[in-house]
């Protein structure tokens, strides 16, 4: 058995499947499991599916600082003092907060509110192995990114490189998992069956983070969409091009030619196809008749989008295969 | 009892629809229903939610040419010949299909093939009541506008009125009755549910209609989804203004204070909300960080979208209250 | 306008259905709609589809006491104190909740816990109009039934009547709609979606209520399973004949041939053919290996099984046609 | 590597599903995949989920026969003379169809029509490991059971073993993956969403099938309902003991406390807690009022209803841990 791994907040979607590839994974241990309010009772009675025996815990930070690395499935602002917390004690931590993605203080809090650990901001590594892998395997603090970020900076990255991201406006679907487990009249299966409603309309926290890894002076116009479904994720990219754009396929074969969890397709993508899988599928088109790019990139929200990414950055941060124990 | 009207193409979905509101219609009488293969059924046996109890006929151009009024709900192509020979006979006809909604025949020409009756593109009305309801009351073959150009035009008509439609990005989302009731791969239950498709991109067919009726020299990118529900359309169009924008949504007051089927909401709206019913709902938003308009209109693509809207032509063109059979 | 009618507890789905359809009807006036929570509020803007403008009030006897007809969408218990306020003011009710359905207190409280109405048990009409209608015309109490009873009990009167009941096993399906607007984990769209579950297997409220319609000694297996879809109800009943049964159709030939709201079919029913409207849709089937009886019956739980049902009895209390205002 | 297998018929379903899992098994080599309509396309284009790269080839008895074993998945009647080419030249078969399972050919061609190599239905085995899993180990050809079946028989085998089977009614819910592939009318999206159909009624294949596995005299009621879910088996089986029943949960925790497949909860299961495993989980109940006993069970139709339980089998066959390559 390899390093012991604590789920903190494992109750909830995020950290559930966190736990279930943990559980299952040939090297790591999951040792310790937490929740606040269903603490006491085991995981796989609340999340039958990740076959997880383990009781839940409360939270105890000498019980749970005392393990090799910990991935901290807790609300944002509520993470910054556990991550640490964790980090005085040496833990290596995946955080899926949004507490350290942002590398600009001003900019956190203008989004989220006042910071509860700006200290750790400039340790944090944000945890997107195709753009950072290296500094992944040298992190202790990865802010594992958030899962319409993770889509969109998967699709656009090939063009913020070559500076061809003009004007860029993404319309993007989720289903319903992402806006987490606490029931609520906007989740109750009446309220979403049989239709589609935006959120959140040009004021979704997940911008500035997209605007941050894409690069400086881009602004994009970004939209999420509630759409009938458990899991999954499509956004749809309209980029306007800063220039004449020639071989833009060929910027996608090189950038991601090698990367075994993103695969690049020549029809546009379905979320099934990605379903509980480790796997980012781009698809890329253009209009013929205002020469605009179309990028479209699908993911499961709570794989890709959430803890399988976040196993991906422990197997980096471990020298581990990042691939380990994310085969389906 | 009113004027006989009959429905030919009555067993898909847009037709079926059509004979369900006419035969409950206070004033027309719904005379004949027709269809090819499943001639000699019962329409309720089909679509027992009809409940319309005439047996389905073969389409005879005398028997079905003597009535007042014809809703053809026949293919792109398959529909002129038929509503020539019905107007050769005096008959009054809403046309649900895409042959007579473009006034310039080399456009449908190249997005459709070859027109079977381009004499009568002169006298056809685009059936948008909201923005030609006069002209309809006069006009003897409406043209029932398709699915989406009814909701992008009527989110984006006050703009365009106003010119300030810039650039324009149209994200659009249809339930799968929108691809019509003929099995394939692509409408099994197991290829749609849990998941969201782009498909058309850069070449829907009612890309030019949407064009023509915003007009001259608008250009859009639209790009349709598939979405995991029976019925219900949201468009979500994002709109760069071609001058500062000031007084948007008195535009829209002006525009549909009066209309008793567009409903002005303030926020996004979702497709249940407009569920078998006439009503297109649409919020307007601005994106604060770059200035876009962003404009969401919902319909029900079977319902406003196609068959009711076809009913409220029909109530024009006979000089009744355009409402009347509508109310749900 | 007639009688003037209010909707207490009209912010559930159950009363919000009950008020749209009181609404648009031709006859009744809906003056007044009550809820706790939601107070202040309009009633369209909680539930767009009921385009139902008016404001929802606190209750308050006085007030409220000073109609002429009241629909009580209460959850069982909470009815009983305030159908009988209503009561010494003259005013008719129609109780939603199962406060009156049952003939015997002592079955009542076993079930259900102290009766805070018991006096009024005489009064109380069981209002299904297709088996107590005469009754329900006179009675200025009706208690609405349960939406399984009223699927099961129209399924197996016709059997019932004609003593053929032996052993009855009933496995239903609701819809989540049935499980009511509060939000919890098990409403939640992630819950509910791809998946069937029992619930309360052998200890569901209903079966008393369903005892008692089909006479003194029948005993049922009733298993209630949540399939994911927002409303309708499939019940399938499984009876091993009391004795030899010849003639079972001409049974429900003769039962229901002259019911408005009741259809016998050949083939077996789905919850669509019914959603949103006042039918019960019923099919009829022999095993041939065992001699067994299957009996489908469908209904909309929201509709037959509460809302327009209720309405149907509101038009027979005060001598309409019991039709009115519930066409589709 | 080892043993070399050849999926036939593996653009359908449940084809897909045994090619996805024996493409990444740690002991077989995915030797061959086949199909009609579809050779010449690679299988991940037609079904992405599997990422199995190979291209699907037209069936050859020579090529396909130099395997060591096929898992055939092909429709019930053409699959018999291909397993007789393929059992001739010593390939080892597991079956998909249902031309094996039934050890009384009489029996089989009353339901299925005539037999096309009933030589070999004394070899058969039924693959049902947890009932007959030695003689599974010893067998070169396995018959595997039923979606259906396979979920009742667990359900109802330490019942029937006890000899406490008298009365039994089952009523089953399937997702629409287990119609099959091939569009049509009964599986467009429009037909099954938000509905539940019955089908088949007291007429389904699977019924001998269950009574051969239950043992001589039982005879079942057995009904299928269509639900609205890609893919999971649910089936509620409402049994009258042959006499007083004490103790069965043990006859339950003995039959199945070391099964690596079955699990015995005590709340009624959903399909979600399954879906894409190879487990089957059960729970038991008892109508107090009635004496009845009701037993749920609820497998994934394609993987232990179908897929997985052919590589369980195949493990078996081989002499491998039954469970290789079933993890998930």
């Amino acid at each position: 058995m390899g390093e012991r791994v604590a789920v903190l907040g494992a109750a909830g979607y995020a950290g559930a499947v966190a736990a279930r590839l943990l559980h299952r994974h040939p090297h790591f241990e999951l040792a310790h499991v937490t929740a606040r309010s269903d603490a006491g009772t085991r995981l796989d009675a609340i999340h039958p599916r990740t076959r997880v025996p383990l009781e839940l815990e409360l939270y105890d930070p000498e019980r749970h600082g005392a393990v090799d690395a910990a991935v901290v499935a807790y609300p944002h602002g509520a993470a910054a003092p556990v991550v640490a917390e964790l980090r005085e004690q040496g833990v290596r931590v995946v955080d899926l907060s949004a507490d350290f993605r942002l590398h600009d203080r001003g900019t956190y809090e203008e989004w989220y509110g006042e910071h509860g650990a700006p200290g750790l901001l400039g340790d944090a590594v944000y945890g997107l192995p195709e753009l950072h892998r290296e500094a992944i395997a040298g992190a202790e603090l990865v802010a594992n990114p958030g899962c319409y970020p993770t889509a969109v900076i998967l699709a656009l990255a090939p063009l913020a490189r070559a500076r061809l991201l003009g004007d860029v406006v993404i319309d993007a679907k989720s289903g319903v998992s992402g806006a987490g487990r606490e029931p609520s009249h906007g989740k109750h299966f009446v309220t979403v069956d049989e239709t589609v409603t935006p959120y959140k309309v040009g004021a979704h926290r997940h911008t500035p983070e997209i605007e941050q890894e894409l690069g400086g002076d881009v602004r994009v116009t970004f939209t999420p969409h509630l759409v009938p479904l458990a899991h999954g994720e499509l956004v749809s990219c309209y980029v306007t091009p800063a220039r004449e754009a020639n071989g833009v396929r060929e910027l996608y074969d090189e950038a991601y030619g090698d990367e075994p969890w993103v695969e690049v397709v020549d029809d546009p993508p379905g979320m099934q196809e990605v379903r509980e899988t480790n796997f980012c599928r781009i698809s890329l088109h253009e209009d013929p008749r205002t020469g605009r790019l179309i990028v479209f990139a699908t993911i499961d929200n709570l794989w890709k989008g959430t803890s399988s990414q976040a196993v991906q950055n422990l197997n980096l941060m471990f020298g581990r295969d990042e691939s380990e124990g994310l085969a389906t």
